[in-house]
Protein backbone atom coordinates (compact mmCIF):
# COMPACT_ATOMS: atom_id res chain seq x y z
CA UNK A 1 0.00 0.00 0.00
CA UNK A 2 1.39 3.04 -1.34
CA UNK A 3 -1.23 5.35 0.79
CA UNK A 4 1.12 8.18 2.52
CA UNK A 5 2.02 9.33 -1.25
CA UNK A 6 -1.93 10.24 -1.87
CA UNK A 7 -2.29 13.52 -3.64
CA UNK A 8 -5.16 15.51 -2.10
CA UNK A 9 -7.31 15.95 -4.91
CA UNK A 10 -7.46 12.14 -5.34
CA UNK A 11 -8.93 12.01 -1.73
CA UNK A 12 -11.33 14.61 -2.64
CA UNK A 13 -12.62 12.18 -5.48
CA UNK A 14 -13.20 9.53 -2.98
CA UNK A 15 -16.90 10.32 -2.32
CA UNK A 16 -17.54 11.23 -5.73
CA UNK A 17 -16.93 7.90 -6.54
CA UNK A 18 -18.52 6.68 -3.38
CA UNK A 19 -21.78 8.19 -4.05
CA UNK A 20 -21.68 7.13 -7.83
CA UNK A 21 -21.09 3.66 -6.83
CA UNK A 22 -23.83 4.08 -4.08
CA UNK A 23 -26.12 4.54 -7.19
CA UNK A 24 -24.80 2.57 -9.44
CA UNK A 25 -25.93 -0.07 -6.37
CA UNK A 26 -29.34 1.30 -6.02
CA UNK A 27 -29.72 0.75 -9.71
CA UNK A 28 -28.37 -3.02 -9.15
CA UNK A 29 -25.55 -2.41 -11.94
CA UNK A 30 -22.90 -5.12 -11.03
CA UNK A 31 -19.79 -4.40 -13.17
CA UNK A 32 -18.61 -1.08 -14.45
CA UNK A 33 -15.82 0.15 -16.55
CA UNK A 34 -13.41 3.27 -15.74
CA UNK A 35 -15.26 4.67 -18.86
CA UNK A 36 -18.58 4.21 -18.04
CA UNK A 37 -17.29 5.86 -14.43
CA UNK A 38 -15.57 8.46 -16.46
CA UNK A 39 -18.66 9.46 -17.99
CA UNK A 40 -20.96 9.85 -14.87
CA UNK A 41 -17.93 11.85 -13.28
CA UNK A 42 -16.75 13.98 -16.12
CA UNK A 43 -13.02 12.20 -15.95
CA UNK A 44 -10.77 10.08 -18.40
CA UNK A 45 -10.93 6.82 -18.27
CA UNK A 46 -6.92 6.86 -17.39
CA UNK A 47 -7.29 9.39 -14.66
CA UNK A 48 -9.75 6.85 -13.43
CA UNK A 49 -7.37 3.71 -13.07
CA UNK A 50 -4.58 6.18 -11.95
CA UNK A 51 -6.50 7.18 -9.30
CA UNK A 52 -7.37 3.92 -7.88
CA UNK A 53 -3.91 2.50 -8.56
CA UNK A 54 -3.16 4.64 -5.66
CA UNK A 55 -4.92 2.28 -3.01
CA UNK A 56 -3.95 -1.06 -4.62
CA UNK A 57 -5.29 -3.40 -7.29
CA UNK A 58 -9.29 -3.28 -7.47
CA UNK A 59 -9.54 -3.52 -11.27
CA UNK A 60 -9.17 -6.49 -13.79
CA UNK A 61 -7.85 -5.12 -16.84
CA UNK A 62 -10.89 -5.19 -19.88
CA UNK A 63 -13.52 -6.60 -17.29
CA UNK A 64 -14.04 -3.61 -15.17
CA UNK A 65 -14.44 -3.34 -11.44
CA UNK A 66 -17.22 -5.23 -9.71
CA UNK A 67 -19.38 -2.76 -7.92
CA UNK A 68 -19.99 -3.81 -4.42
CA UNK A 69 -16.12 -4.74 -4.07
CA UNK A 70 -15.32 -1.19 -5.49
CA UNK A 71 -17.84 0.60 -2.95
CA UNK A 72 -16.68 -1.04 0.33
CA UNK A 73 -12.65 -0.24 -0.34
CA UNK A 74 -13.48 3.47 -0.87
CA UNK A 75 -15.85 3.57 1.80
CA UNK A 76 -12.94 1.53 4.15
CA UNK A 77 -10.40 4.26 2.54
CA UNK A 78 -12.64 7.12 3.36
CA UNK A 79 -12.89 5.33 6.95
CA UNK A 80 -16.60 4.70 7.31
CA UNK A 81 -16.86 1.75 9.26
CA UNK A 82 -14.43 3.04 11.69
CA UNK A 83 -17.31 3.52 14.36
CA UNK A 84 -16.94 7.80 15.01
CA UNK A 85 -18.45 9.43 17.20
CA UNK A 86 -19.29 12.86 16.99
CA UNK A 87 -20.73 15.75 19.19
CA UNK A 88 -22.67 18.71 18.24
CA UNK A 89 -22.13 22.62 19.01
CA UNK A 90 -24.75 24.66 18.87
CA UNK A 91 -28.14 23.26 18.71
CA UNK A 92 -29.89 25.67 16.20
CA UNK A 93 -31.16 25.93 13.00
CA UNK A 94 -27.93 24.74 11.16
CA UNK A 95 -27.16 22.05 13.96
CA UNK A 96 -30.74 20.74 13.69
CA UNK A 97 -31.09 20.52 9.97
CA UNK A 98 -27.91 18.62 10.17
CA UNK A 99 -28.94 16.34 12.80
CA UNK A 100 -32.10 15.79 10.89
CA UNK A 101 -30.98 15.48 7.26
CA UNK A 102 -26.98 14.60 7.43
CA UNK A 103 -26.63 10.85 7.09
CA UNK A 104 -24.21 10.60 9.97
CA UNK A 105 -25.37 7.11 10.78
CA UNK A 106 -24.73 6.37 7.06
CA UNK A 107 -21.19 6.86 7.06
CA UNK A 108 -20.98 4.63 10.21
CA UNK A 109 -20.98 8.09 12.64
CA UNK A 110 -22.82 7.85 16.02
CA UNK A 111 -23.67 11.22 16.81
CA UNK A 112 -23.70 11.70 20.95
CA UNK A 113 -25.16 14.84 22.11
CA UNK A 114 -25.12 18.46 21.34
CA UNK A 115 -23.88 21.38 23.05
CA UNK A 116 -24.78 24.62 23.54
CA UNK A 117 -25.37 28.03 25.69
CA UNK A 118 -28.76 28.69 25.45
CA UNK A 119 -30.73 28.39 28.40
CA UNK A 120 -33.80 27.47 26.43
CA UNK A 121 -32.54 24.96 24.58
CA UNK A 122 -30.06 22.93 27.65
CA UNK A 123 -31.62 20.08 28.71
CA UNK A 124 -34.21 19.37 25.84
CA UNK A 125 -33.14 16.88 23.06
CA UNK A 126 -33.43 17.09 19.07
CA UNK A 127 -34.42 14.11 18.04
CA UNK A 128 -33.12 11.65 20.47
CA UNK A 129 -30.07 13.86 21.14
CA UNK A 130 -29.68 15.33 24.02
CA UNK A 131 -28.54 18.78 24.82
CA UNK A 132 -26.27 19.74 27.37
CA UNK A 133 -24.35 23.20 28.57
CA UNK A 134 -21.03 23.67 26.87
CA UNK A 135 -19.47 23.65 29.83
CA UNK A 136 -20.49 20.15 30.34
CA UNK A 137 -18.42 19.31 27.88
CA UNK A 138 -14.94 18.37 29.08
CA UNK A 139 -16.73 15.77 31.75
CA UNK A 140 -18.65 14.21 29.01
CA UNK A 141 -15.69 14.20 27.12
CA UNK A 142 -13.73 12.67 29.93
CA UNK A 143 -16.24 9.40 30.07
CA UNK A 144 -16.24 9.60 26.04
CA UNK A 145 -15.05 8.85 23.07
CA UNK A 146 -15.54 12.04 21.30
CA UNK A 147 -13.34 11.80 17.59
CA UNK A 148 -15.26 14.44 15.68
CA UNK A 149 -16.66 17.67 16.71
CA UNK A 150 -19.31 19.21 14.70
CA UNK A 151 -19.16 23.16 14.56
CA UNK A 152 -22.35 24.84 14.03
CA UNK A 153 -22.06 27.79 16.39
CA UNK A 154 -22.39 31.24 15.56
CA UNK A 155 -19.17 32.60 13.83
CA UNK A 156 -18.21 34.85 16.36
CA UNK A 157 -18.26 32.25 19.08
CA UNK A 158 -16.31 30.05 16.78
CA UNK A 159 -12.68 30.17 17.58
CA UNK A 160 -13.10 30.34 21.28
CA UNK A 161 -15.54 26.81 21.25
CA UNK A 162 -13.26 25.10 18.24
CA UNK A 163 -9.84 26.27 21.16
CA UNK A 164 -12.14 25.08 23.83
CA UNK A 165 -12.81 21.70 21.97
CA UNK A 166 -9.06 21.51 21.09
CA UNK A 167 -7.87 21.55 24.62
CA UNK A 168 -10.56 18.77 26.01
CA UNK A 169 -8.77 16.42 23.34
CA UNK A 170 -10.82 16.13 20.59
CA UNK A 171 -9.04 15.52 17.35
CA UNK A 172 -11.19 16.67 14.80
CA UNK A 173 -13.35 19.99 13.81
CA UNK A 174 -16.32 19.71 11.05
CA UNK A 175 -16.31 23.41 10.86
CA UNK A 176 -19.71 25.30 8.90
CA UNK A 177 -18.79 28.33 11.18
CA UNK A 178 -16.38 29.64 7.97
CA UNK A 179 -14.25 31.14 10.66
CA UNK A 180 -10.91 30.50 10.16
CA UNK A 181 -9.45 27.74 12.31
CA UNK A 182 -6.02 26.12 11.05
CA UNK A 183 -3.92 27.94 13.33
CA UNK A 184 -5.56 26.21 16.94
CA UNK A 185 -2.92 23.65 17.02
CA UNK A 186 -1.05 21.31 14.91
CA UNK A 187 -2.34 17.92 15.90
CA UNK A 188 -6.26 19.03 15.28
CA UNK A 189 -8.00 18.59 11.84
CA UNK A 190 -10.21 21.09 10.40
CA UNK A 191 -12.32 20.36 7.82
CA UNK A 192 -14.49 23.58 6.21
CA UNK A 193 -17.65 23.37 4.86
CA UNK A 194 -17.87 26.72 2.44
CA UNK A 195 -20.78 26.95 1.29
CA UNK A 196 -19.39 30.69 -0.55
CA UNK A 197 -17.59 27.93 -2.51
CA UNK A 198 -20.68 26.28 -4.07
CA UNK A 199 -22.68 29.18 -4.49
CA UNK A 200 -19.73 31.56 -6.43
CA UNK A 201 -19.47 28.04 -8.61
CA UNK A 202 -23.20 28.57 -9.80
CA UNK A 203 -22.99 32.35 -9.80
CA UNK A 204 -19.72 32.07 -12.30
CA UNK A 205 -21.85 29.37 -14.74
CA UNK A 206 -24.95 31.88 -14.95
CA UNK A 207 -23.11 34.79 -15.32
CA UNK A 208 -20.79 33.02 -18.21
CA UNK A 209 -24.63 31.74 -19.89
CA UNK A 210 -25.55 35.12 -19.60
CA UNK A 211 -22.57 36.56 -21.38
CA UNK A 212 -23.61 33.98 -24.19
CA UNK A 213 -26.87 34.82 -24.46
CA UNK A 214 -26.00 38.19 -24.49
CA UNK A 215 -23.33 37.45 -27.47
CA UNK B 1 -9.95 36.72 -23.74
CA UNK B 2 -10.04 33.09 -23.27
CA UNK B 3 -12.77 32.63 -21.06
CA UNK B 4 -14.32 29.44 -23.01
CA UNK B 5 -11.49 26.85 -22.77
CA UNK B 6 -11.40 27.41 -18.31
CA UNK B 7 -10.95 24.20 -16.97
CA UNK B 8 -13.65 23.44 -14.25
CA UNK B 9 -10.94 22.66 -12.09
CA UNK B 10 -9.69 26.43 -11.89
CA UNK B 11 -13.09 27.53 -12.15
CA UNK B 12 -13.29 25.73 -8.63
CA UNK B 13 -10.11 27.07 -7.24
CA UNK B 14 -11.48 30.84 -7.55
CA UNK B 15 -13.64 30.88 -4.44
CA UNK B 16 -10.57 30.12 -3.06
CA UNK B 17 -8.68 33.19 -4.09
CA UNK B 18 -11.42 35.35 -3.44
CA UNK B 19 -11.66 34.29 0.21
CA UNK B 20 -7.78 34.52 0.61
CA UNK B 21 -7.18 37.49 -1.20
CA UNK B 22 -10.63 39.03 1.23
CA UNK B 23 -8.33 37.75 4.33
CA UNK B 24 -5.52 39.70 2.74
CA UNK B 25 -7.74 42.74 2.18
CA UNK B 26 -8.76 42.54 5.97
CA UNK B 27 -5.24 42.46 7.00
CA UNK B 28 -4.35 45.57 5.09
CA UNK B 29 -1.73 43.90 2.68
CA UNK B 30 -1.70 45.64 -0.81
CA UNK B 31 0.52 43.17 -2.71
CA UNK B 32 1.30 39.80 -2.74
CA UNK B 33 2.87 37.66 -4.89
CA UNK B 34 2.68 33.92 -6.55
CA UNK B 35 4.38 32.13 -3.66
CA UNK B 36 3.16 34.38 -1.09
CA UNK B 37 -0.60 32.82 -2.46
CA UNK B 38 0.77 29.62 -3.12
CA UNK B 39 1.88 29.06 0.43
CA UNK B 40 -1.83 29.85 1.93
CA UNK B 41 -3.71 27.73 -0.68
CA UNK B 42 -1.17 25.24 -0.74
CA UNK B 43 -0.57 25.12 -4.65
CA UNK B 44 2.55 25.78 -5.87
CA UNK B 45 3.35 29.38 -7.52
CA UNK B 46 3.21 28.06 -11.08
CA UNK B 47 0.03 26.91 -10.61
CA UNK B 48 -1.44 30.25 -9.50
CA UNK B 49 0.36 32.18 -11.94
CA UNK B 50 -1.29 29.58 -14.53
CA UNK B 51 -5.03 30.03 -13.16
CA UNK B 52 -4.76 33.82 -13.28
CA UNK B 53 -2.78 33.62 -16.97
CA UNK B 54 -6.80 31.60 -18.11
CA UNK B 55 -8.11 35.38 -17.73
CA UNK B 56 -5.38 37.55 -18.99
CA UNK B 57 -2.96 39.38 -17.02
CA UNK B 58 -3.25 40.72 -13.69
CA UNK B 59 0.53 40.13 -12.59
CA UNK B 60 3.54 42.40 -13.06
CA UNK B 61 6.49 39.47 -13.29
CA UNK B 62 8.55 40.32 -10.05
CA UNK B 63 6.41 42.84 -8.53
CA UNK B 64 3.12 40.50 -7.35
CA UNK B 65 -0.16 41.23 -7.87
CA UNK B 66 -2.59 44.52 -6.05
CA UNK B 67 -4.54 42.83 -3.92
CA UNK B 68 -7.58 45.05 -4.78
CA UNK B 69 -7.33 44.30 -8.02
CA UNK B 70 -6.92 40.96 -8.16
CA UNK B 71 -10.20 40.89 -5.51
CA UNK B 72 -11.95 42.63 -7.85
CA UNK B 73 -11.22 40.85 -11.05
CA UNK B 74 -11.84 37.61 -9.16
CA UNK B 75 -14.65 38.56 -8.33
CA UNK B 76 -16.35 39.68 -11.41
CA UNK B 77 -15.28 36.96 -13.11
CA UNK B 78 -16.86 34.58 -10.67
CA UNK B 79 -19.97 37.01 -11.21
CA UNK B 80 -20.72 38.67 -7.97
CA UNK B 81 -21.73 42.30 -9.09
CA UNK B 82 -24.09 40.43 -11.49
CA UNK B 83 -26.96 41.39 -9.57
CA UNK B 84 -28.26 38.59 -8.87
CA UNK B 85 -31.82 37.60 -7.51
CA UNK B 86 -32.79 34.39 -5.94
CA UNK B 87 -35.59 32.65 -4.06
CA UNK B 88 -35.32 30.48 -1.22
CA UNK B 89 -37.62 26.82 -1.60
CA UNK B 90 -38.05 25.59 2.09
CA UNK B 91 -38.54 27.67 4.90
CA UNK B 92 -37.23 24.75 7.62
CA UNK B 93 -34.02 24.49 9.74
CA UNK B 94 -31.75 24.38 6.68
CA UNK B 95 -33.24 27.67 4.83
CA UNK B 96 -33.93 29.32 8.27
CA UNK B 97 -29.51 29.02 8.50
CA UNK B 98 -28.85 29.77 5.31
CA UNK B 99 -30.99 32.62 5.35
CA UNK B 100 -29.43 34.05 8.79
CA UNK B 101 -25.60 32.95 8.25
CA UNK B 102 -24.86 32.86 4.49
CA UNK B 103 -23.91 36.55 3.33
CA UNK B 104 -26.29 36.29 -0.37
CA UNK B 105 -25.91 40.33 -0.13
CA UNK B 106 -22.02 39.84 0.32
CA UNK B 107 -21.92 37.83 -3.02
CA UNK B 108 -24.21 40.58 -4.56
CA UNK B 109 -27.39 38.36 -4.66
CA UNK B 110 -31.09 39.74 -3.22
CA UNK B 111 -32.81 36.91 -1.76
CA UNK B 112 -36.86 38.13 -2.50
CA UNK B 113 -38.60 35.91 -1.05
CA UNK B 114 -39.25 31.55 0.47
CA UNK B 115 -41.85 29.49 -0.58
CA UNK B 116 -42.95 26.75 1.61
CA UNK B 117 -45.85 23.70 1.75
CA UNK B 118 -46.79 24.05 5.57
CA UNK B 119 -50.01 25.97 5.75
CA UNK B 120 -48.15 27.32 9.40
CA UNK B 121 -45.31 29.11 7.59
CA UNK B 122 -47.07 30.38 4.75
CA UNK B 123 -47.78 34.03 5.47
CA UNK B 124 -45.02 34.21 8.46
CA UNK B 125 -41.29 35.67 7.31
CA UNK B 126 -37.49 34.82 7.96
CA UNK B 127 -35.71 38.23 9.10
CA UNK B 128 -37.53 40.45 6.49
CA UNK B 129 -38.24 37.82 3.85
CA UNK B 130 -41.45 36.81 3.46
CA UNK B 131 -43.08 33.53 3.21
CA UNK B 132 -45.68 32.45 0.68
CA UNK B 133 -46.76 29.15 -0.53
CA UNK B 134 -45.41 27.06 -2.98
CA UNK B 135 -48.35 27.65 -5.16
CA UNK B 136 -47.54 31.19 -5.72
CA UNK B 137 -44.12 30.66 -7.20
CA UNK B 138 -45.22 30.97 -11.07
CA UNK B 139 -47.34 34.57 -9.96
CA UNK B 140 -43.99 36.23 -8.36
CA UNK B 141 -41.97 35.08 -10.82
CA UNK B 142 -43.71 36.04 -13.45
CA UNK B 143 -43.20 39.89 -11.68
CA UNK B 144 -39.94 39.35 -10.53
CA UNK B 145 -36.41 38.75 -12.32
CA UNK B 146 -35.65 35.28 -9.78
CA UNK B 147 -32.02 34.16 -11.53
CA UNK B 148 -31.70 30.96 -8.69
CA UNK B 149 -33.70 28.58 -6.35
CA UNK B 150 -31.99 27.46 -3.63
CA UNK B 151 -33.57 24.43 -2.89
CA UNK B 152 -33.63 23.18 0.81
CA UNK B 153 -36.72 21.25 1.03
CA UNK B 154 -36.86 17.65 2.36
CA UNK B 155 -35.29 15.16 0.14
CA UNK B 156 -38.42 13.32 -1.29
CA UNK B 157 -39.87 16.57 -2.76
CA UNK B 158 -36.66 17.93 -4.44
CA UNK B 159 -37.15 16.11 -7.93
CA UNK B 160 -40.87 17.56 -7.88
CA UNK B 161 -40.00 20.95 -6.55
CA UNK B 162 -36.87 21.13 -9.14
CA UNK B 163 -39.00 20.31 -11.97
CA UNK B 164 -41.80 22.91 -11.12
CA UNK B 165 -38.77 25.68 -10.62
CA UNK B 166 -37.40 24.77 -14.02
CA UNK B 167 -40.80 24.46 -15.44
CA UNK B 168 -41.42 28.27 -14.17
CA UNK B 169 -38.52 29.21 -16.29
CA UNK B 170 -35.61 29.69 -13.31
CA UNK B 171 -32.35 29.07 -14.62
CA UNK B 172 -30.22 27.95 -11.95
CA UNK B 173 -30.82 25.87 -8.81
CA UNK B 174 -28.69 25.79 -5.75
CA UNK B 175 -29.07 22.44 -4.27
CA UNK B 176 -28.70 21.52 -0.82
CA UNK B 177 -31.05 18.45 -0.93
CA UNK B 178 -28.89 15.74 -1.83
CA UNK B 179 -31.10 14.42 -4.75
CA UNK B 180 -30.30 13.99 -8.11
CA UNK B 181 -31.03 16.76 -10.58
CA UNK B 182 -28.91 16.57 -13.43
CA UNK B 183 -31.66 15.19 -15.80
CA UNK B 184 -34.59 17.90 -15.50
CA UNK B 185 -33.36 19.31 -18.56
CA UNK B 186 -30.52 20.74 -20.57
CA UNK B 187 -30.31 24.40 -19.63
CA UNK B 188 -30.60 24.10 -15.83
CA UNK B 189 -27.67 24.84 -14.14
CA UNK B 190 -27.35 22.76 -11.15
CA UNK B 191 -24.99 23.49 -8.17
CA UNK B 192 -24.82 20.59 -5.61
CA UNK B 193 -23.77 21.20 -1.74
CA UNK B 194 -22.41 17.88 -0.62
CA UNK B 195 -22.22 17.64 2.69
CA UNK B 196 -21.02 13.95 2.57
CA UNK B 197 -18.22 14.80 0.26
CA UNK B 198 -16.68 16.83 3.23
CA UNK B 199 -17.63 14.75 6.07
CA UNK B 200 -15.80 12.18 4.09
CA UNK B 201 -12.37 13.80 3.86
CA UNK B 202 -12.56 14.51 7.46
CA UNK B 203 -13.36 11.10 8.35
CA UNK B 204 -10.19 10.22 5.58
CA UNK B 205 -8.01 12.24 7.30
CA UNK B 206 -8.80 11.10 11.21
CA UNK B 207 -8.83 6.96 9.82
CA UNK B 208 -5.10 7.51 8.39
CA UNK B 209 -3.96 9.87 11.57
CA UNK B 210 -5.48 6.69 13.58
CA UNK B 211 -3.70 4.13 11.21
CA UNK B 212 -0.51 6.22 12.04
CA UNK B 213 -0.75 6.18 15.79
CA UNK B 214 -1.50 2.61 16.48
CA UNK B 215 1.92 2.27 14.19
Amino acid sequence: MKRESIPPNVIRRLPRYLRTLEELLDGNVECVSSSQLGRRLNLTPSQIRQDFSCFGEFGQQGYGYNVVLLRDAVASILGIGSGYSAVLFGAGNLGHALLKNFGFAHYGCRVLAAFDVDPALVGSSLGEIPVYSVHEFAGFAAENRVDIAVLAVPREFALSTARYIADVGVGAIWNFTNAELRDINESLLVEDVHFSDSFLALSYYLSERQKQENG
